[in-house]
Parts: structure tokens; sequence; C-alpha cells
């Protein structure tokens, strides 16, 4: 049912806006390239006899059929630096290529069908902003404060792709505007390409909890004796240590620990570091196995305090609660890769989505395609044509069982 | 037999050259405020009656008396960014001192007095760069690659000087022309301060094996299952455990290991890091536990990399081996000390010295003082009036009993 090549030559398409030196795609929320793709993708609705409308928040929504709870497909339009060409992009062309080819099929709806591009998921100014904005959840006054990391403020890239961020409560819809949202995507993890299944239902996005953790101690030579040091580093991977330690006792082998912002200071060969700074990101499928490991963490970094010298001090970054996805969605993706017989297993998501905010207030559920070496947010990132088609085909199929007569 | 107040005078005299806005000193290496300070010294040197010289290398060298070898004092006159007032100034103002109160007590000589000032010894282009090319180690070659940080080249900050970079061979002196050095310093650590004794008599400088170890992993998001990683982070952490422990089995309480530089890409809170680097500075009185720790290192790494799938990559960056003082020159600092009723112990120095390079060449020693707090190489750095007055005293007693007729 899906057109393949359609679908491909959209794909390539929309890989040429943001196309950066090294062969990855760098098309962040609100740039000159995204507005450019933003413009192409808002064509490639209209040619599917689709009506779009971008709303307070820069998300494109393209709409087919007249009243009703829509049923919806898509992902974000914007990529991270130096990304790949399918994470997002994969989501909202396989919800237009399912539009178009349930238009095809004559299927009588009895649901409208819409096609969504996401504004800002990855992160340069908010994260999830398209979704937070549509299920209400941000306020004009955050916007106020949002800046990408050279001071560009939300607000003003809103103003020059024609937005006024004081009208973002516009975008909220009531749940009653949307009878279900099915996000594809790559799957950022090898697990469906290790096992060659090429279709994961999603059933829920993991809990993500985040933590900057600063470590002060004292400066010293590097001939000073080890006894009376105050080491900020060592300090750093005493607690990383232990927090492993705990990642497996209190969650267990799913439970997930990356320190991937490390910074030392002064970070000169001879010299003991006084200061610190880590983050540790906490991922499990339970928000109490997290919460736990939060009240280990804080323990652990008065225990270290107490004991080394050293003071650690735990600052919140981020508590992402477990969000399980509705379970008649996905029932019915696993009825729509049992019709087109497609293999598929149930599986987590480890990583965010927007599909885990809408989530949160309208049903909604997740379709993995296995990612090529389980490489993303790179310019390495890959789906192959067939996994791309087979997702593509549940997807579509999804869409037109939940919106048929 | 010091003149306190005239040797305080010129501390303080001195440390108004590179005053920085914390309060540190920043007199770096050929830079516009140590050739003031250079004027300012040279002037003093010759208040004292004493001969100056700049040798091809940029040292200082102020002598009182004729022919034959002579007996010197010194240290360097640079600083680190941001450093304190007595590391380096101490030693040149306590031996200029030490020269005039010799002076003034009109003691009969064998020997000829020296006071200098050695350049570059705190490493913005080189690190012991007076000391090495007065030993004769430094060629016109390696001056030609020699950089500091931004890229200032070390032949023309010298030019700028008034040096030509080709004649450094010219600095170098015969052994016969040095009957002995004594490098008076604050010690860098917390030893003499913590034990209330007022000299430390220092009988050699720890060897110091440096390396650079780099782990390469692979990038993923932070959703990615743990057992499928290869976190280079993660990596870096469990080899510099694993060092830890093997500085403690291979060597003992008295091996130090200093993990200062860190850096780790991408440095992304949610994404696994796919690069890091670290250095690792170890130092023991034993050469011989440095080789075996370097093995170690190796083994270590290599293991590692066999098991993690991150390539953990080992560079030695420095191999200074350790440099037994001359005993006869200890002795004389013992019998200075218990000539004025001074209480010493014998030490070892952890930091590196331009005594240490001198030491390989001429009979040298070094005296310690104590280091208020164990703080060095920051603008808290303290010696107190008391103990500049006994170090100092000592200083002036060793050179004068090597010099007596």
């Amino acid at each position: 049912m899906i057109n393949e090549k359609r679908l491909m030559t959209d794909l390539e398409e929309l890989a040429e806006f943001g196309r950066d030196d090294s062969g990855g795609i760098t098309r962040r929320s609100f740039s000159r390239e995204e507005t450019s793709a933003r413009k192409w993708f808002e064509e490639r609705l209209r040619d599917a006899g689709m009506q779009t409308r971008v709303d307070a928040a820069g998300n494109i929504i393209g709409r087919f059929g007249k009243q009703g709870p829509a049923v919806a497909g898509g992902s974000h339009i914007d990529t991270i630096r130096n990304g790949g060409k399918y994470d997002g992009s994969l989501g909202i062309l396989a919800a237009l290529e399912s539009v178009r080819c349930i238009q095809e099929r004559g299927t009588a709806l009895a649901n409208p069908l819409e096609v969504i591009a996401f504004a800002d998921e990855e992160e340069r100014f908010f994260g999830f902003f398209g979704s937070y904005a549509m299920t209400g959840v941000v306020t004009a006054n955050e916007i106020e404060e949002a800046c990408d990391e050279s001071g560009i403020r939300l607000s003003d890239a809103m103003k020059e792709y024609g937005l006024d961020y004081r009208r973002v409560s516009e975008a909220k819809r009531d749940r009653s505007a949307i009878k279900a949202f099915v996000e594809l995507h790559i799957e950022q993890g090898p697990l469906l390409y290790n096992q060659g299944v090429p279709i994961g239902v999603v059933n829920g996005v993991d809990a993500d909890y985040r933590f900057g953790v600063s470590f002060r101690g004292r400066r010293d030579h590097a001939g000073f004796p080890m006894s009376n040091r105050r080491d900020a580093f060592a300090a750093m991977c005493s607690v990383v240590q232990t927090m492993d330690h705990y990642r497996k006792e209190i969650g267990g082998n799913n439970t997930r620990l990356t320190v991937g912002d490390v910074r030392v200071v002064p970070g000169i060969e001879n010299v003991v570091p006084d200061q610190a700074y880590c983050s540790m990101d906490f991922r499990d499928e339970r928000r109490l196995v997290l919460q736990r490991i939060e009240s280990a963490l804080k323990d652990t970094a008065e225990k270290v305090t107490r004991q080394s010298g050293v003071t650690v001090h735990v600052e919140p970054i981020l508590r992402i609660n477990d969000v399980p996805f509705d379970k008649e969605v996905c029932d019915t993706i696993r009825e729509a890769a049992r019709d087109l017989g497609i293999a598929y297993r149930d599986m987590q998501s480890g990583a965010g989505h927007d599909a885990q905010v809408m989530g949160q207030h309208i049903p909604a559920a997740m379709i993995f395609v296995p990612n090529t070496d389980g490489r993303s947010h790179c310019p390495e990132e890959h789906v192959s044509k067939q996994h791309i088609f087979l997702g593509a085909s549940v997807l579509c199929r999804t869409m037109e069982r939940l919106a048929r007569a």
C-alpha cells in the first residue's frame, strides 16, 4: 500500500535542508534551514490534498477530512547539530505518505487524519517545545527565559519565523480534538536490529532523571601527599562508581546511567583539581527505581562530603516520569502488523519523544524501526529501505484502522 | 644575621611586578611584567655590590668575588598565571640577602658567591628552561618548537627580551664553574607546617612520570542499553581506579597519582561519550616504582581495550627520574641549621625544581620552609615571616660555610 519510491524521494529531498559538510544534517529549530524545510513540507501536505496551518508554537498541522477527533501521525522537523536523516523526518514523512495511501485506497473514514510536525523537539531552545505547547504546559514566561547555547532567545527566533510567543497558549488543543497520536521513529538503540525484528511496538517511554553533580575540593600541587588531598576529580570517580553500583542494585541490568557532561578545573596536568562537575542521567521504565536512585545519590553525596573533604552538591536537572502508552493504540499497532504479516515485538523507549509528551494527555503510542548498527544522532544514522517500507506500512495501517468508519 | 626588614621589603616590592586583580601574581616568563621585574632585580644585585650578567638563556647571574668555582644560591623569577608571591621569589631574594649578610659580616671567602634567577621555570614555554640551558641540555632546535598555550614562540619572546635563541649553547657552564647550588623554596606540601618543623633538608626530588591517556569508544544515546555501550568515560573511570590500586600496590602510601587534565567529548548530558582524555601524573622517590607503574598502565590499557570495546592509548608525556641531592651540600645545610639552633628534618621534594636539573650536573641541594596550610601555586600561598627569616638564615649560613676560606 505504501508508495516506497515516493517516500524515499521525500526523505532524500527533506535531507537536503540543512545538509552539512560532514554529510550530516544540521536543521536546528527555527533556523533558516529549518524554515526552508517547513515551507517545503507544508507544500507536500497541500499537494496531498490536506489543509495546513502553523499553530502558535510553530507546529505544522496538515489535516484531511472534516470534523471530529483526528487520528494523527507525525514527529518533529528539527534536527540536532550534525544529526542524521531519519530522526524526526521519518515520522513526519511516513505520516504524510500514510495519508496519501489511505486517500488512494478510498477508505471510508469516521475521523479526520492529521500529520503533525512538531517544533523544537531537539532542545535547541527548549526540547519537546511543540508537544509541550500543544498539551498546554508551556507558558509565555518560560519562553522568555529560553535561549540556545549562543544566547539567541526562543522568543526572537519565533518572531523571525512570524510567531508571537505571548500567544503560545493558543497552541493548546483539547483532549477531544485528537483521538490518537502515533509516532513512527527509528529506535535509538540496537535491540530490533540485533534481533532482526522489523517493528517495535513501544509500550511506553522510560523515566529519565537527570542531575548535575558539582564537586569542590582544594587545588594542590601534584607532589602533595595523597592522604591530605581534597581531590575533586577523585571524589567524582568515587561517586560515579558508587552510583553505578546502586544502578544495578536498586534497578537492574536495564537501568541505565550516562555520565555525559564532565568538566574538571583547572585542568592542569600537575595540579590536583579543586573543582569538577558531571551530569548523571538515569533511565528506567519504573520511576520508583529512579526515585530510590535519587535518594541514594543524595546519601552518597553527603557521605563523600563527610569523608573526603570534597563538598558534593546534587542539583536535579530533569525528572521525567515514565509514560505508559495507550493500550488500545498499542493493540491497534499489533493488529496492523498482523494484518500485514510483519513481525513485531513489544519494547520500551529509552529515549524521549514527542509521543511521550502527547501521551500524558491523549491516547498515544509509537512504532520503532531498526536502527542499523544502533547509531543515532549522528551522520551515520541509518534505517534500511526495507525497514522504512515496513514501518511506514504499519503506521499507515494503524492510522487507517483508527480512523476508518 | 639576616636583615629581616630588608628581605621583607624586597619580597613586597618584587610582588608588585605582575600583581593581578585577584591578588595573585601573574609574572610569566619573558612577559612585560617579568621583564620589569628582571630590571628591578638586576639593580638590587648591583646595589649589593655584585657584578651582573644575563646569559644566553635569560638567566640573571649576580656575582660577588673573583675567580674560582662559585657557591650559588637562587631560584626562578617567573610565576605561573595567578600564582603566589613566594614560589621562586623567596629563593632569589633570600640568596641576595645572604650575599649582603656575608659581605656585612666580612667573612673571608675562598669562593665567589653567586645569585642566580633562572628563566622560564614555570613552563610558559618549556619548564626549567634556564637550568636546562645552564646545564647544556637545551638545543636551538628545541627552542624553535617551543610555544606557549596561545602559540607565542619562545624564540620570539626571547628576541623581544634581547636574546638570540640560536646562541643558547653559550649559557652552558662547566661543572668546574659552580662548587654548589642551594635553592631555598617553600614546600609545596603540608609536611613541615603540619609537623611544626621550620626547615626541611631536601635529600632529593621525586621521580615524575606523566602520561596522556586517550579513550575512543562510540557515541550512543543515553537510552542505549548498558551492556552494548562503548563508553569512553566509563573506561576512563575504570583505568583511573585500577591505576590507583596499582599506585598503592606497586608503590605505597607515598606514591602519588594526579589526574589533572580531564576532557570528555561530546560533553552532552544525554549522549554516551565516544572520546575522553586524561593526564596521569605519578610521583615517587624511586624511579623503579614508576617504571613498574608504567608497565601496569600499559597492561591495563590493553586489557580495557580488549574487554570494553573502548580503545585506550597511552602516550608518555614526561619521564623525570628521581634526583638525589649532594650528600655534602645536604650535610652543610644540616650543620648550618645546627649552628643556628634551628630545628630541621630530612625530606623529599614531590615537586620539580631548578635544583633538580642543576643537581644532575653539579653538587646541589634544597632548603624547604613551611607552607602555611600547604597551599601553593595560588594567591593564598603563604610563608610566615618567622619561617622566611629562619629559612633565609640557614641559606645564608650554608652559603657562608661552603664559600669561606
